[in-house]
């Protein structure tokens, strides 16, 4: 009897073994958490109920987004999130862990390769950036090679998903592919920025002799039906997660919308309400992108609370840029779409960069927690692989980004001698506007500095007291410009980021620190 | 020590539970064999190197398929598969299990929904056909609903990858998509039959404004390179089969060739030497969309070498109907293509349905074996179920194809009883060709009943003797006309078999037995 028993109790520490350690899969599927990235495509920080700043907007008001409400009170609020003023750095540095400065993808990547989607100018020259994008194989031109961490976590044991709008690298290389960055599925993810059609009636841009490079692909099951593009994608990415969940696989879910990006088009299930308030029509036809975009985050937690996995999965919600507010693709003023914050996308005024942030894991992450902490969307690199458990990952690059799982502990959690960046030297847009065009900038505690290009100009803010970025403080703080100036360049130089070339003299635009 | 001793025993008895029973995935990837199909879009049964008649035909001269030979020498050949007289027909067989009578899907289907791809006709009205292909969830208008196996082997614990032409249903309806089959990766299938392209040059087919239903998705990778599409689906689903193997896990590859399908392209790789033989032009091109399949199949079967899984891997090579013999879409004289056979696709006679066949399975499957039992592509189904071990699997069909696994065995295993129906009650070009439009037959043992539903003549021929189809034997042996027709008209009653209508009398095309 006491060998039965000795057998037992060792028995079941070899029991425990195999099943935890030995086997991949078994053991991941107990003990590592499933992931849901929820990336929301130029998404501003105002648009939506949740209010992102002290009190709630005009903008929070008319928006309606029951569901991140929800997760806003489940979890963790981030209002300080900053992604890279437009969609392709900042997919690239959530891919790299890499700053937009450092990886060189600093503006979007054309479908077609070696097409450079900068606009022409008169005083400067092309900047020689990463034209082509992101590469998970080296050697290919005009792209930064790098380990994407979808490949680490497939390694891991996950069961990497891909849904929605990928737009990483140009048509004939390899990052083109979701595949190769390390999704096992990818359904609808290609080489373009933004869908041709949210309409399955237009097969959304699918027509034989109509299509553009935009035509999102693998969605025909919905060609000629009413399924909006944003539903059909939540359909299909729960399709795809029954899967793993019946292996008991853990999952990474890239749920990238192709919502709420232009053509701004009706989302007939929402978009009446929004008529009969009088919003401008386009706002209108905007606002129901929102809701669908919203709807699609509720249906995807009511499945997670249906399989009984929500308490395992944790789900973090961003937008890869600022809200538009160019004329005429908006309605209202220009540059009013994302008030209080000035300007919008493609600038690096806040309005451009600071993006809606929620990170909900039942039991994990406090309830109806605010952090302040400033974050970038490179952490999401480090922190999503230690939330799997990776640890000393093989990459061929150095990474940028911080892990913001102490922020997910403490909410409270305070680092302000942390420096962000951003480098934009690009033409984004035929004439220059707020913070758009040929700027970089830096912010370290509550001070900003915006560098002009162009033309050198530096101002300061101090976002706590001046969240609208209206009063430029250099003149006062000459010291706090010098200091960011210096500490901007030293980035830029260490990164070896890329400056436009001055025509007249055929120089790179100088650092910052330089003038 | 006794003690010691006893408790390592009993101990290794639970690892082994453990390890390969209770865990679904380790049990799987140790005991369960891998599965490639290998299916070629319109590929003759002449249209290789490997002889599946007695003799080397000048066709098999022509054709170099070294691949084909290799695997004809490591594994069984069947000189008797037969598919369906199109591909929609064919491919709908495989994944459910059921004769073209049956499911209903008897003509290839449009990319567009509740669009009849039948040719006009002035005697007969089009037959209610399931003119939307399969479906995998009911009540879909025209489709037959029915448990794709892919499904099952999903369910099994098999990763599940469909890699090429997928044409199971029209786009709008859930078939249309391959992941609603069951396919955990899909790469490149939708709803369309060949590609607008094989060139990524072309983007093969996707270059704004001009792509076709037919533009090939999801290559984004290998647009504007010199990938010929054979190619860029190879290196796809290489790259695809990669996590399964890491992660020990069964897999199914569902590796359906565009080639050698319509528009016949020339493969650059290989085409020179066709036309340096003074081949006509498009011969030679076709026979480097066959040369460049048969490299696929090579490169395939070279990396499971290289990752040491070949022995654990079956591979099964069909075509999915027989060789185009149409004019001018293919060179030489018309329906000389298939010779000995006569016709070619669309026909019922052993030119359009009768199909290479070769299955390997080192050291279960009896190398360098000939099989003389007739198959048809139904057969598959119940065979990869058995080869997967799924017993007793809940199916919404009833299923008509019989396992041929006792063929694997045994490569002298003979059923003449059984007999084999096709059933084409469509109109596939616009002016009748030979067995082609209005057809069905019936075989049975040697003997071989062919039905024209329009006129109502019977022609019977006796296929060891005379494999060409030449020689009618209908009025020397009448009780044997008598008898098929019998056995036609009952199947084809027993499964709900539709017929055209005709026009003057408003009354269906009666079954053989009735005229």
């Amino acid at each position: 009897m006491n060998c039965s028993f000795k057998f037992s109790a060792k028995l079941i520490v070899y029991l425990f073994f195999l099943l935890f350690v030995c086997n991949p899969n078994s053991s991941l599927g107990q003990s590592k958490p499933n992931i849901i990235l929820f990336l929301i495509d130029d998404m501003g920080w105002q648009d939506c109920s949740v209010p992102f700043d002290q009190t709630k907007s005009p903008l929070n008001q008319r928006y309606h987004t029951p569901n991140m409400e929800k997760m806003a009170s489940q979890g963790m609020k981030f209002t300080n999130a900053y992604a890279t003023p437009v969609c392709t750095p900042t997919r690239t540095s959530l891919l790299t862990g890499m700053n937009a400065a450092h990886h060189g993808v600093t503006n979007w990547t054309s479908p077609q390769r070696n097409t450079n989607s900068d606009n022409p100018d008169a005083q400067l020259q092309a900047v020689d950036w990463n034209m082509n994008g992101l590469s998970p194989v080296p050697n290919i031109s005009k792209t930064v090679y790098a380990t994407p961490f979808p490949k680490l976590l497939a390694q891991a044991g996950y069961y990497t998903i891909h849904v929605g709008k990928a737009h990483w690298a140009s048509m004939g290389t390899p990052g083109a592919n979701p595949y190769n960055m390390g999704f096992q599925v990818n359904i609808a993810g290609h080489a373009a920025g933004h869908p041709q059609s949210y309409l399955g009636k237009d097969n959304y841009g699918n027509l034989p002799g109509k299509a553009s490079a935009q035509a999102v692909p693998d969605l025909e099951e919905y060609f000629g039906t009413d399924s909006f593009l944003t539903e059909a994608l939540t359909l299909e990415a729960i399709k795809a997660l029954e899967q793993p969940v019946k292996n008991k696989q853990p999952f990474f879910l890239n749920m990238a919308h192709y919502a709420v990006h232009t053509p701004i088009m009706a989302d007939k299930r929402f978009v009446q309400k929004y008529y009969d308030q009088g919003l401008d029509s386009t706002e209108a036809r905007y606002a129901s992108l929102v809701e669908g975009m919203d709807k699609s985050l509720g249906d995807l937690m009511q499945w997670l609370d249906q399989k009984g996995i929500a308490s395992n999965t944790i789900i973090m919600f961003i937008s890869d840029n600022g809200g538009l507010s160019l004329k005429p693709q908006r309605g209202g003023a220009a540059h009013s779409q994302n008030l209080p914050l000035r300007a919008g996308k493609g600038s690096v005024y806040e309005g451009g960069i600071r993006i809606p942030m929620l990170v909900q894991w039942p039991n994990k992450v406090p309830a109806n927690s605010i952090a302040k902490q400033y974050v970038i969307v490179e952490d999401f690199f480090p922190s999503i692989l230690a939330l799997a458990g990776i640890n000393n990952p093989k990459l061929v690059q150095t990474i940028d980004g911080k892990s913001f799982l102490p922020v997910l502990k403490n909410p409270l959690f305070q680092d302000s001698t942390r420096s962000l960046v951003w480098h934009y030297p690009n033409k984004w847009i035929p004439n220059d506007g707020p913070g758009i065009n040929y700027f970089s900038a830096i912010r370290q505690g509550n001070w900003k500095l915006v560098y002009n290009q162009r033309n050198g100009r530096k101002e300061l803010y101090h976002l706590s007291k001046d969240l609208g970025e209206t009063n430029d403080l250099s003149n006062e703080f000459p010291n706090k410009v010098q200091a960011l100036s210096q500490l901007l360049s030293q980035q830029l130089t260490h990164w070896k980021a890329k400056m436009p070339i001055v025509i007249s003299t055929g120089k790179p635009v100088p650092f910052p620190s330089e003038r």
